[in-house]
């Protein structure tokens, strides 16, 4: 089912890779081209299949009636400056950027047919080596529409998710960012702060329960510096219910209220097993 | 090899009954009786093969010449007292309590030939139905053996631990308590504290990595009151240094500070890949 005709991905990283593998799999474009900084990135992304044609240049989008862009915060706001003289108003613009708000009141402006997304996927690898056209199914993907958002492309972009296998749910850029403060940036937070709580010569003695809990913070710096700064009042807000919750904790410890604690580890685990 | 005539295990639940199939299942010991408060326990035990013999009595540990204590630090302690009757002074007595230091000042007290222990091993998954053989494997263990500790029930108790397959390691009561309050100690209260962070009708937009730092939250919360406070101190201070170091994350994002927000996490996630 072909959606449309030549779909430009700006960074072919492990989202944007995987995206364009998808689309290219599954036929829903009739070209897809990709736009990387590294040359490498860019041969292995067309050894693998994902793209048709890459570049280092933004000229190859040009005539794409998709654009994606799929790359840091930072980064998205800065092309997006660059890449309008390629793209012309008819084209769906979309993006996969990790927060929401700034990059919709930036690229709405600039793109009449812009509408917003992120796919609650992915994982601490990030490189091209690590993409999967299946990457999306049975995933979530949120779409943030505003009021002045485009329905048709709405429509167009909530067809190609559906057709990578996601489920779409929509909502405001301002709710996605408060939402994904809590269930993905905090988390990303409280384990960088655990890694780098523990000294270096206990690490040997650790168990299932440090890697776990600690995975998410081999994830990029450069990428999550971009996401607590472009998220920066949500962050605030989540880091400081969890700096609550903990210091419950703690105060229990300290005053050896054995009722206490027990009480909060219950009620804390039954929240996590609302966690399917 | 037998290294044991009758082995008993007080606490017949995953680390315990692991404990006594591996035994059985490597002729480690002449026979192998286990002790719990449940019926259904001591059946579905018997059933798989981890003992020979069960009873909710702890006078079938009669003549066993290795005790083995394997119950949240709380219960040892309480059953180091209803069991001394039954446990001759030449016997050699071991524990597996995630907390050493009050175990330890209790039972060597108690039993000439003691001995404290603890597998670094284990999961969230508590009972009998998730025991196995196999779970000491390549695994680390952890002895604390105090100066008056008997070097030979010392001996026979870590030629049972490499016999099970772990790399044991010997370290004071005390010393064991402040490691794993970093380790293990720690991460599990944060786990829970962040589980209980998400608002609930935030939850179903989570990905892999809530999910993975909140799993430990999944633990047994009456298992881990018990550990937060027989280890209060230590607790105290990792929580702490925990604290310190979100509250430096915090405050560069409310400083807009890129540079040093960068700096922290790059640092950060240098000591997480330190991990194996």
């Amino acid at each position: 089912m072909r959606l449309f005709n030549k779909v430009a991905v700006i960074g072919t990283g492990l989202i944007g890779g995987s995206m364009a593998l998808a689309i290219r799999k599954k036929g829903l474009a009739g070209e897809v081209v990709g736009v990387s900084r590294h040359k490498e990135t860019l041969a292995l992304a067309k050894k693998i299949g994902a793209i048709d044609k890459g570049s280092r240049e933004l000229s190859i989008i040009r005539g794409a009636d998709l654009v994606i862009f799929a790359a840091p915060v930072k980064t998205i706001l800065s092309l997006a400056d660059k890449a309008r003289g390629f793209i012309p108003k008819e084209a769906i613009v979309t993006d996969v950027g990790s927060t929401k708000k700034q990059i919709a009141a930036k690229l709405e402006k600039i793109f009449p047919n812009y509408a917003g997304g992120h796919p609650l996927a992915g994982s601490e690898k990030r490189s091209i080596a690590n993409i999967n056209a299946e990457m999306f199914k049975d995933s979530l993907c949120i779409l943030t529409p505003r009021e002045k958002t485009s329905p048709g492309a709405l429509r167009k972009i909530k067809r190609l998710w559906n057709a990578l296998g996601a489920k779409v749910y929509m909502m405001s850029p301002g709710r996605h960012d408060e939402i994904l403060s809590f269930v993905s940036h905090l988390p990303h937070a409280v384990a960088f702060s655990l890694a780098g709580s523990v000294p270096r010569k206990y690490m040997k003695f650790s168990a299932s329960g440090l890697k776990d809990t600690t995975r998410v913070a081999l994830s990029d710096p450069r990428l999550w510096t971009d996401i607590f700064l472009s998220n920066k009042r949500n962050m605030l807000k989540s880091i400081k219910a969890f700096e609550d919750n903990l210091s419950k904790i703690r105060s229990a410890i300290e005053k050896n209220d054995e009722g206490g604690l027990l009480e909060i580890l219950l009620k804390e685990k039954k929240k996590r097993e609302t966690l399917k």
